[in-house]
């Protein structure tokens, strides 16, 4: 297991904003060392999550840099590197690079529909290229419900063969445990990652790399719990509670719009009234709604 | 009906590509002139079919550029300039209204599914007032089998009651007759634009302002002569054979990728080859298919 890389969890961080809707880039900052001091082995900032594609290049640019500036290690940062125009993904995957920051998640391109696998081949392909580093690890990242793209095992297959050592894992947060067990046993030394907090607990038992998820703001501590110790007989029970205590704040926060949901409870868990503002298309949760979810 | 800004028929153009696949801008240039020469009363470009989302922020202000150096007058000028990131959106119609394009086509941020309709509302308004240039003329886009974020009519009331004179049309590439009638009716003066050659005939019939489509590349000289007679009984003989030239060049274009067959058709027409690229994820024919193709 300790071979795959990335492994652990991973939070796939919120990002704050300012009154002007702007990265609020000291508070992101303290977010992120927070969450490694609750023991996460690292943050997969600017995800689905951290609504890095409501974030232009420069924005995304500066968030990154702060983190790193900020005093976390590169290694234990996994930005989001992925958009649809392929020499926007390159620049933002070089920037990460010159940070010492080499593991990077990325998406496909996700504007155009019915995408063939040589195509999304093609894509990947063209970035590795591109870029041209050979420091350079991409996780790949499977959210079809978001994207419109999946990442099917046969260019997972493709991509390695292609480009040996570059594809080290999936974000697979299609939320179907049976293909993240065909990832784990097609793909030996392949690091498959859930992105839905309730099967981490499975996927270990499977042979999963461990987990990078939104839920993970809130219970960082009982997700890192499970993933340490989720093969020790001794400490069945303590597993299954956190594990009860993970799915319990997910479930809590899906009853209103996910990503509005949870940054309402981390500003109510931190003091910091920052935390409740989205960018446009998303909104942040009315009175009411924030009302009845802190209630539960 | 000539009071609807935009009226006509304008060209989704497709983008040429170079050997290293970045955008062809001379080629394009001459490719725009010569639609206008056909009688295209404008060009759309960067949109769906101009492989815009493909592009980064600074190639798509050099296409736009190029247009206008190239000696279109900007008024001709329809850009697609709706990106998944706000700030990058902002960026892009700015940039047309500092070359004096009034009149750009907003795709809405197309990332997140299931976003509400006052999300969608604060997306626009968002970008209008971050604008902030009275001058400013935008055309939605609703093409939801793409985008995934459909433009409801309440959003459209929304914003024309907000920004008076800001919102002038839509491009509906649904294919839905029935909402574009819908539309003609429910909102006086708004420029409907049919999104697919087939429907400007009936369209207009119908009070719509023209169209916006892909197949205008090819067959801009029918679609003028149907926008310019549709309404002579003397000539509805001609405006027949030309729709039924129309719909059928557009059935050969349907039966391998559209903009792939479409550039393929181009490449034949003009004789030159740089048509035939486009960048991954979307791939040109394979060399059977495009016989087949041409077969036809």
């Amino acid at each position: 297991m300790s071979s795959l890389h990335p492994t652990g969890v991973f939070s796939a961080a919120l990002t704050p904003l300012t009154a002007d809707l702007e990265p609020d880039l000291p508070v992101f900052v303290e977010h992120a060392q927070r969450l490694i001091a609750q023991g996460c082995d690292g943050i997969a900032l600017l995800g689905t999550t951290g609504e890095a594609n409501s974030f232009s290049t420069a924005e995304r640019q500066s968030i990154l840099a702060a983190a790193v500036e900020g005093g976390i290690e590169p290694s234990r940062l996994l930005p989001g590197t992925g958009v649809v125009a392929i020499p926007e993904t390159v620049t933002l995957t070089r920037h990460a690079l010159s940070l010492g920051v080499n593991t990077v998640i990325m998406l496909p391109p996700f504007y155009y529909k019915g995408v063939s696998e040589d195509g999304l081949f093609a894509a990947y392909a063209e970035v590795v290229e591109r870029v041209g580093d050979d420091r350079l690890r991409v996780v790949l990242y499977h959210i079809p419900q978001m994207s419109a793209v999946p990442i099917p095992a046969s260019v997972i297959e493709r991509l390695r063969a292609r480009f040996p050592g570059t594809f080290t894992g999936i974000k697979d947060s299609a939320g179907d445990l049976a293909n993240m067990e065909m990832l784990v046993e097609r793909f030996p030394g392949f690091a498959v990652l859930a992105g839905a907090d309730p099967l981490l607990l499975p996927l270990m038992r499977k042979g999963g790399a461990g987990c990078i998820t939104a839920t993970s703001n809130l219970v960082a501590a009982d997700l890192a719990f499970i993933f340490h110790n989720f093969a020790d007989p001794l400490k069945s029970a303590e597993v299954e509670a956190a594990q009860a205590r993970v799915v319990a704040k997910r479930n809590q926060a899906s009853r209103f719009p996910q990503m509005a949901s949870l940054k309402a409870m981390l500003a109510k868990e931190t003091g910091h009234q920052g935390w409740t503002r989205l960018r446009p298309p998303l909104l942040s949760l009315t009175a009411e709604e924030s009302a009845q979810l802190l209630a539960a």
